[in-house]
């Protein structure tokens, strides 16, 4: 195994998390800060885990591309409302040769960063993790951490999927190829529309809508839903998925989703990416999900309030 | 015209008003009372209207049926929730003539009523009206007030409706007798059941709620599944309906709905009426009110959690 050179674009819960992981198993990972940029290069990066805490203190960390050498994969781990922010410098990272993977929630990621990068290969890459950013440099990893990833564009970029994989398994990550990206999008789907929409609209952690007859019920008509627009997408997920989605979550450590986490700080809400354009994309394939849409017209009337 | 008598339970936003109105009109106006029953007895009933104030000093209000002269009319006016607490002091009160009217929301009240005085005439009346109770012994009517009323039992019931219509209209309020009483009932949800759970749920005006994009057609997605939920039962309700309804609340002063009210006051919430009931007659004629259930699923959770 060869260690690679990886670029971590954004040092949030996922970045943090998974570029330390890399990090600590021996690559050569670099990320691109903002706000963090200070605080990191004084302090370093910390990651607090089950899995063994990770003290990153001579951290390679940036605010721009200009001094960040060749990389072989770009991982995008921001926020999905600040992907346009990041596209030059993407693609600036990127160059001719490297991977570029979208580690983020929602459908339609890769494809916006393909078009900023269109003659790389793409990949996308779901993080069924519970973490969250607690400070400048500091992350808590509180439970889960399986990445799912596979393949936007062809050629190198299915070949990218295995290597990525293994680089994630070797550093102890539950890592998984998907032989269909959209599948594994709509998955994602499958547990980030119930419970990152209710936990903002009902105010509530996981462990709340779960104990609740009503909520619970509400949390699989939902997930429902979902699988009939992935279904009418042509993607079959198997009503198995959305039992083990059901039960992890139940046996999950009372969690505040990333977009209540998003709601309560006042930051912009993933809503186009995890519900409007999921929900574009059924209607288009003629099927409408409904209570998906309910919780969408909320979550947009509850977002323009707060501005 | 004689004048009639009429028993009111409940000195609410709804039986203080139209008690008030019927006393002004020269009728023998009996309240029944429970924590407001010392201060009306001191103070008197203030109902403070655009329509012209009205303020009783010498009100006939009682804590039990015991001093209540023989009744034409028992307007049961108390919320859904407290029915149950009232069966008795109403077949008391209502004895083997009176006609008992459930000025009240939600669907399959009349029959709460009719179990408990079967001999007697039974009346809907639906009261599409703005006023809130603001105090002891007083209302605060602002907008609307226009009452629509139906016989949910034959015979002396149909004729009820036009007495109780004419008493109504005499007293200056807008009332009109209806030919099918579950129309009525079903028009009447078509506003309660958007209004009142959108309020809650996202703590909101009726202004707020029509003034975003998103909430107005949520709104109108509402209506329209109560329509076709309506029509699933056989009752036909046109969706110029609907347009007027929207209409009238875009008109309608800054309004908070009674079960947000209830909802900021600590008091249980109208669920089982306004949605509980409809859902499962909606579902037994074949039809799934889905955003309705979403709805639903997500007032009993925040009803749930407040206990």
């Amino acid at each position: 195994m060869g260690k690679r050179s990886y670029a971590v674009v954004g040092m949030g819960a996922v970045g943090g998390y998974y570029g330390a992981r890399l990090a600590a198993a021996g690559h050569d990972v670099h990320f691109l800060a903002r706000s963090d940029l200070d605080h990191v290069c004084r302090e370093g990066l910390l990651v607090e885990s089950p899995d063994g805490d990770i003290v990153l203190t001579d951290v390679s960390v940036h605010g721009s591309a200009d001094d960040v050498p060749p990389i072989d994969f770009v991982l995008v781990a921001v926020k999905t409302t600040d992907t346009a922010g990041v596209l030059a410098l993407t693609r600036q990272l990127a160059g001719t040769a490297a991977v570029v993977v979208a580690m983020q929630n929602g459908l339609g990621v890769e494809a916006v960063l393909s078009e900023a990068v269109p003659d790389n290969a793409v990949l996308g890459a779901m993080c069924f993790i519970c973490s969250n950013k607690v400070g400048p440099g500091h992350v808590r990893h509180l439970d889960y951490g399986r990445v799912t990833v596979g393949a936007h564009t062809g050629g190198a970029a299915i070949e990218a999927v295995d290597v990525l994989v293994d680089d994630l398994t070797h550093a102890g990550i539950a890592a998984v190829a998907l032989e269909d990206l959209h599948v594994g999008r709509w998955k994602k789907l499958v547990w980030n529309i119930p419970y990152n929409g209710l936990s903002v609209v009902l105010d509530a952690g996981t462990d709340e809508l779960m104990a609740d007859t009503h909520t619970r019920a509400l949390v699989a008509a939902l997930m429902d839903e979902v699988v009939a627009g992935a279904a009418a997408c042509g993607h079959e997920i198997p009503d198995s998925f959305i039992a083990q989605m059901l039960d992890d979550t139940e046996r999950m450590i009372p969690y505040a989703t990333s977009m209540k986490l998003d709601f309560d700080g006042g930051r912009p809400l993933e809503t186009d990416a995890i519900y409007g354009v999921p929900l574009v994309t059924a209607r288009t394939a003629g099927y409408e999900m409904v209570r998906v849409q309910t919780l969408y017209d909320q979550l947009r009337f509850l977002n323009a309030r707060r501005h």
